[in-house]
C-alpha cells in the first residue's frame, strides 16, 4: 500500500480529484498546513505538492520516495541544506497553453495599443491610430523547453520569426534559428519581442542584465514568464527609464508578492502582474500525478524528473 | 493601352507600388482628391481607389470598365442613383492576419483582465485574481468568408469551439456547427464571444438587436469587426448598461467618427477602437490590384467581385 501525502492550498480539491481518480493500493491524507498533527508524515512515501509547503515536511518523512510538485519551479525543495535522497518531479506540460495565452495577449496588447487607446476612449477621444501587427516580427525566446515550444508554435501561427537560445537543445521545429552559450548578444541583436521562459538556476541567475538589454533593439519588449532571479530587476528598471527598450511585461520578481516601494512599480511602459500567468489549477496537476503514479506502479522511469544539480 | 486611375488619401503611395510593378500597357494618374482638374478622367478604363472618392467621378467616367476598391466595405458605390455597369471587385484576402490580431488580442485582454490589471497595477496594488482562458470556450462568428475563417482557424488553435452564422455556405472546415436562417437564437445561446464580420446590407442591417443580445449568455462578449450598421447600438448600450452582457468590442459604427454625444462613449465595458481593426496598407491593396489587372489582361474574370444586388 502506497500512503499519499497532500499538502497544498487545494489540499481538498486534489484529494477529491485524486480519489476519483480510483488508484489502486493508495492511501490519501490531505493537509494545507505542514503542522497538522494527525497525520503519519513518517509513513507516507509520497507527496503531492506546493514546494514551499513540502520542504517543511521532509526531515520527517521516514518513508519518502516521490515528491510530485504542484508547481513548475521547486527552488524551495533545491537547498543544499535539504534532502535529496527521492525522486522530484514537477509539473510540466500543462503551463504551455495558459502561457501562451498569457504571452499572446500582451504582445497583441502592445501592437494594438490597448491600453493607450482605452485611455484615449476614457477621455472621449476618436484615437485613429493605426495599429502595428505581429505578422514579419521577430520573437526570441530564451529557454525552449514545453512552454517555449507552445510559444513557438503560436508564434508561428501569427507569422512570426522564431529565434531560441538554449543550453544545447534544438529540438523544437517551430524555432527558426538556435543560439547557445556566447551568441546571446547575436540572439537578442534584431528581436521586437524576448521571452524568458527561464527557470531559477545558478546559469540563469541575472542573465538579462544591463549589457544585454543593451544589446536589444529599442523597439524591444521584454516578457518574464520564467523565474524572477534570470534578471537585474535595477538594470531592467534603468533600461525603461531611459527608454533603451520599448516596454516590459512582468509576471515574475525576485521578490513575490513585489515590495510596494519597488523601483520597478514606477518605471515606465511597464505591465506588471502577480505571477498569474499560469496558474497550478488542481485539474491539470492531478493529471500529472496520476499519470506518474501508474508509471511508478509498473516500475517505469517517471515523467519530468527534476535534476537536483542543474535545477530543473 | 489601359488608363488606371488612382483616387486615394494614399495616392502617391499606390503610384509609387503599381509603377514598381511594371504592368504591361498601363498608363497611371493619381490624385488625393476627385476634384483634380489636370487628370482625364473620361479617358480613364480603371479605378484603384477608396470607395467614398470614386462614387464622386463615377458620371465623368466615360470609359470605365473596371473599379477595384481599396476597402472591403463599398457602400459609396451601391447607392441606386449611381450606374453600375462596370465590374466593381473589393478587397479581399488582406485583411484576415490583422482582424485575427485585433480580434483575439482582445479576447485574450478580456480573459486576461488586461486592462482592469493595469489599473490595479496603477495604484500599486498586487492583483493576484486568477485568469480565465480562451481554451474550450466558444466563439460564434456572424459571417464567415475569408476573415471568418482566419478567425476561426486563429480560434481552434487556442481550442475553442467555432459556431457559424451564414446565409447558406458551411465551406469553412475550422468551424464545428452552423447555423443559418432563423437558427439565430440557437446560434447565440451558449456562446461566450460572438464576432461579426457582417457587411452592410438590407439583410443584416440591426441583425443583432435586442432580442439577439438578450439571446446571449450573460457571460458573452460582442465584438463588431464587420460594419455598424448591422447593430442597433441603442440596444446594445441599454445591454451593457443593464449587465446582460459582459462587454463589447467595437472598431465600427453606424456613424464615423462616434459622435462625441454618443450613448455608447459611457457605456460599461465597452472597448471602442476607431475603425482601425485592419486597415486598408497599401502594400497589401495594391496586390490585389495586381492580380486582378494580369486576369483582365489574360481575359478571365477577376477575383472579389462584388454583386451590386447583394451588396459584397
Amino acid at each position: 500500500m502506497h500512503r499519499l501525502l497532500i499538502l497544498s492550498r487545494h489540499a481538498d480539491d486534489y484529494r477529491v480529484l485524486v480519489q476519483a481518480a480510483n488508484l489502486p493500493n493508495l492511501t490519501v491524507w490531505a493537509a494545507t498546513d505542514p503542522a497538522t498533527a494527525d497525520i503519519p508524515v513518517a509513513d507516507c512515501d509520497m507527496v503531492l505538492g506546493e514546494p514551499s509547503l513540502v520542504c517543511r515536511v521532509l526531515p520527517r518523512m521516514d518513508s519518502l520516495r516521490w515528491v510530485q510538485s504542484t508547481w513548475a519551479g521547486v527552488e524551495p525543495l533545491l537547498d543544499p541544506a535539504l534532502r535529496q535522497d527521492y525522486i522530484l518531479t514537477n509539473a510540466r506540460g500543462v503551463f504551455g497553453g495558459l502561457m501562451t495565452e498569457y504571452v499572446f495577449g500582451y504582445l497583441l496588447a502592445h501592437e494594438r495599443r490597448i491600453i493607450k487607446r482605452h485611455a484615449e476612449q476614457t477621455a472621449g477621444k476618436w484615437d485613429n491610430a493605426l495599429p502595428g501587427t505581429l505578422n514579419g516580427k521577430t520573437l526570441g525566446l530564451m529557454g525552449v523547453g514545453s512552454i517555449g515550444a507552445c510559444l513557438a508554435r503560436t508564434a508561428r501561427h501569427f507569422n512570426m520569426t522564431v529565434k531560441g537560445y538554449t543550453r544545447k537543445s534544438e529540438t523544437c521545429t517551430d524555432v527558426d534559428v538556435y543560439y547557445h552559450g556566447s551568441g546571446l548578444p547575436d540572439f537578442v541583436a534584431d528581436l521586437d519581442y524576448l521571452v524568458s521562459v527561464l527557470p531559477n538556476t545558478a546559469e540563469t541567475r541575472r542573465i538579462v542584465d544591463a549589457a544585454l538589454l543593451n544589446a536589444l533593439p529599442q523597439q524591444a519588449v521584454f516578457i518574464n514568464v520564467g523565474r524572477g532571479g534570470a534578471v537585474d530587476e535595477t538594470a531592467l528598471a534603468h533600461a525603461l527609464k531611459a527608454g533603451r527598450i520599448a516596454g516590459a511585461v512582468l509576471d515574475v520578481f525576485q521578490t513575490e508578492p513585489l515590495p510596494p516601494e519597488h523601483i520597478l512599480w514606477h518605471a515606465p511602459n511597464v505591465q506588471i502582474t502577480c505571477h498569474t500567468a499560469a496558474p497550478s489549477f488542481p485539474r491539470d496537476i492531478v493529471r500529472v500525478f496520476i499519470d506518474n503514479y501508474r508509471l511508478l506502479l509498473r516500475g517505469e522511469p517517471l515523467r519530468y524528473p527534476v535534476d537536483f544539480e542543474r535545477g530543473y
